[in-house]
């Protein structure tokens, strides 16, 4: 039987892994990463890097699986806006 | 003796969490929401209030503090782009 912390602990995972979906579409089309900070977006990319070693030695497949997504979109963002702060300016 | 893979959640633990700090900050000077996807954080904050509810439940107190700063941080964020999208505008 699953219990109710488990079903509350999976709504947050996909909720925070999912979200980085639309900020990753948003950056895509509109190229637009004025409001976006250089240092949340790297800081945040080494944070969830670190989160996919945990899981990757823990051997926990959810962990691994929200994370690589979650590293990705970040990544995505994260080129944009090193791009638009070293190479295009 | 404290683990390597308890550090690894730990430094993962820290960055993704501050990460939240110069994003807010930039923010707030900038007032700038424009490129800041407004499905991202109202995602992320049920995400992450998910999360607290979780570490409450479970009585994990790094749980707890970690994703009330990022709640309150995100938070923020999420108030100045409503206020742009909805408000201002």
């Amino acid at each position: 039987m699953i219990e109710t912390h488990e079903i509350v602990s999976y709504v947050a995972a996909t909720f925070t892994t999912a979200s980085f979906l639309p900020q990753a579409i948003l950056t895509i089309k509109t190229k637009d990463t004025d409001g976006l900070s250089l240092g949340m977006y790297s800081m945040f990319a080494i944070g969830v890097f670190c989160w996919l070693l945990y899981g990757i030695k823990m051997e926990d497949e959810a962990i691994i699986v929200a994370n690589a997504i979650t590293l990705i979109l970040a990544g995505i963002i994260l080129s944009f806006k090193i791009y638009n702060t070293f190479i295009k300016k």
